[in-house]
């Protein structure tokens, strides 16, 4: 039986997450796949840190080049976050031949096409599932068995933080600065909720999402985006007067004409439509297809479990159809 | 470029609704895969109904065998329904070293294990997408992007003509007989609509879900199934008052000891529940996995197009990784 040895950059929450998952669920992992699946060195500087997790001292390095430049290493998963020096990394990667995973949705968003060149030229997968919608399959699912569609539109729930401050707002007739300090007391917003509730950690998905359904790129700073910080409880109680509840929706659209229509902003969605039941840090994707009609995925857009799932999926995906 | 030759038996609804997507999404579909895609004999006894789609006279046969022993035909795919002669045929196809994609939930939960031994023994693909929830990606993405989970539980509403009819008697307050008669007169339901209604259609779904998600097979006749026909206005409301909505349910789950408890049956589902939300002929599967944790999928269960895309997944998916 072969062993995929995998190098891990990051060992944070996302990273951890993904350990876990592989520790809980390697049995099935490994018998679905006929091989070992080992992550061998890990770039992280915190050895010490409670992860709830074992890991060997001597998977710790600091320095990446150890991990770039092992031939043994087939597969670098990429969970540090943040553009730079994340890109860096991703690039170098790939031009060293390794297939690379990644939720990092800025970096991915800010140099699309670069890693997408860089990975075609040098013959590797590069895979980011989980930097949509976290744990919901959505990315996969639209270039797999959705693959026979035709695109017409997306309208996404991808933010975890907005939903939630939204969904308290809506339910508990609470104002914006309530809900947003609720949202950091349970952990679903961070002390400085900018790049959330102002809609940039969002345009960065949709920047992905208009990638692969209409094959268009779109620079996140080029999507006009708006952010919930100024829905108050007025416009709240305004939607549900006309049926509807707010929610923080990505949206792209093919026109008739061919182009894309996109923005990132406040939506009233009607009480019937299926994205308007999806609450608290829920997220949800509705596509439409010219051949499947109206489909949508729901789930945890966020987590280091379900994160660490779709991490996982790719480097089985990678597994199967690359390293075979 | 290389062209794809497929054979495809039956050209019904679903078969006609396969031959428009390809139609319809060719451009994309080829331009994607790299090479051409073509329907080149059609096992079809009538060569006169209006379908809506322009087929040439000359793809037509009879003959199944003018199928299965052509070595210019890559990939059959099976579109009769019913047990037989689509299993012969399945198993013949497969056989003669072709890839199978087949709609057909009776034909794989009737025979599931002698089918999938016989693609292995004869080193080919078999695939199954549109047999459950018609259009929504659910089995791709239960063998693909979730992949690296331990799948706990799966509720799935799969059958439009019930969920039709219990929205009616939910939401107008109608009794059963008329709701199957609106139902009927909508075209949701078949003028015997017994395999509706009595839960078989459902029981062969979770047969597929089952050997998919626990890797156990139970025969649909052996899943404990009660059907919706003894479902009354007063049970509704009796529902209603406990916050809940009546759904028929296929179940799924896997007990602490290991043991999977499995049924289809009607079931209450609170309202804060997001199946409770789906409506009339909608599908919608809610799986719960180790790591994902909730997730949920929904869409067209059902209808032409929608099965169509899913059938042509299957086709783009192994023409990516089989045939390329």
């Amino acid at each position: 039986m072969k062993t995929v040895k995998i190098g891990l950059l990051g060992l944070g929450n996302i990273g951890t997450g993904t350990y876990k998952t592989l520790e809980m669920n390697r049995t099935e992992i490994e018998t679905a796949l006929n091989a070992k699946v080992e992550i061998v060195k890990i770039l992280e500087k915190d050895m010490t840190r409670d992860r709830g997790i074992e890991v060997p001292k001597e998977k710790f390095t600091t320095d990446p080049d150890e991990i770039f430049n092992d031939p043994e290493i087939d597969i670098v998963i990429e969970l540090l976050g943040g553009i730079e020096p994340a890109t860096t990394f991703i690039l170098t990667a790939l031009k060293n031949g390794k297939h690379v995973v990644t939720a990092n949705k800025a970096a991915i968003a800010a140099n699309y096409q670069e890693i997408m060149d860089t990975a075609k030229a040098n013959n590797v997968s590069f895979k980011f599932e989980a930097s949509v919608g976290g744990g919901i399959p959505i990315l996969g699912t639209l270039t797999g068995p959705l693959r026979a569609n035709k695109y017409e539109e997306v309208l996404g729930i991808l933010n975890g933080t907005t939903n939630y401050i939204l969904t308290m707002m809506t339910q508990e007739g609470i104002d914006y600065d309530t809900a947003l300090k609720d949202a950091q007391a349970q952990g679903f917003a961070e002390a400085d909720p900018t790049a959330d509730v102002e809609g940039l950690d969002v345009a960065n998905k949709l920047t992905i999402l208009m990638a692969l359904m209409f094959d268009k790129y779109v620079a996140p700073g080029d999507i006009p985006t708006t952010g919930i910080s100024g829905i108050t409880k007025e416009k709240i109680d305004a939607a549900a007067a006309d049926g509807c509840v707010i929610k923080l929706i990505a949206h792209a659209k093919r026109l008739e004409n061919g182009e894309i229509e996109y923005k990132v902003g406040p939506m009233n969605i009607s009480n019937d439509h299926p994205l308007a039941s999806i609450n608290k840090e829920f997220n949800a994707v509705f596509i439409k297809g010219n051949a499947v009609d109206d489909v949508m995925f729901y789930g945890k857009g966020a987590g280091p479990l379900p994160t660490g799932s779709a991490v996982l999926g790719d480097v089985i995906e990678i597994v199967q159809h690359a390293l075979n």
